[in-house]
């Protein structure tokens, strides 16, 4: 697979794009999931793995806990995949603990599932569904 | 800017190396950078960005004691520059606080430099020289 982006929590989304915006890195995509209770921005810089800036829209939200507990900073990793279901189950079979054991909906019209930190040893793992990967 | 590779601070190299092989990550380069205590597994999948697996030496390195401190995970974002001087100039010219005034020897081969996570808002930022970035 491949590095598609890196999940970054921050408390302001608008300073946070500023800053990244000093590496070269500018918004292609914003908006929110509601479902996660998140705002999202979507970041390309000159390569191909892409930032997502995660702002919670309020303290009882995923990344709203997080900020509380961790303060703002790397939140996860996220992999692509042409096949997400065969991926999970593939994963699944070799211990993976999954947070998504079916494919929810992401930002950008991605499906997108989450693997437990454990798994990951330490680290939040996401798988996206990307054509072609 | 691109991003060149994602630090993930490890308690066990083998471990980590064979959980991210289950992604299609593979070991392209190993070694030991004795000057921070740590030992080094550099991981490439299918696209460019790297994964970059930091198991310290011992509990009073850098990496040591973020393990103490926060426990395994995402550790930091490199970004590649083929001018490091230059940008990390640009860089302080806006604000930045430099962990490396000027840049050093880092694993590979490759002159890098740390900024300070304040001004990554919570992220510790490298720049890394590289050919052509």
């Amino acid at each position: 697979m491949r590095l598609h982006h890196v999940g970054i929590a921050v408390e302001d989304l608008e300073e946070a794009k500023a800053r990244y915006g000093l590496l070269g890195f500018g918004v292609v995509a914003e908006g929110e999931v509601a479902s996660q209770g998140v705002r999202v921005a979507l970041l390309r810089g000159e390569g191909e793995t892409l930032l997502e800036l995660l702002a919670p829209l309020g303290q009882d939200t995923p990344v709203g806990r997080f900020l509380v507990k961790r303060g703002p900073g790397l939140h996860h990793l996220a992999f692509a995949t042409s096949r997400i279901e065969e991926e999970l189950a593939r994963l699944k079979g070799v211990g993976a603990r999954l947070i998504d054991e079916v494919p929810r909906p992401g930002f950008g019209g991605h499906r997108v599932a989450f693997l437990h930190p454990g798994f990951g040893l330490g680290v939040l793992w996401e798988l996206v569904e990307t054509e072609g990967a």
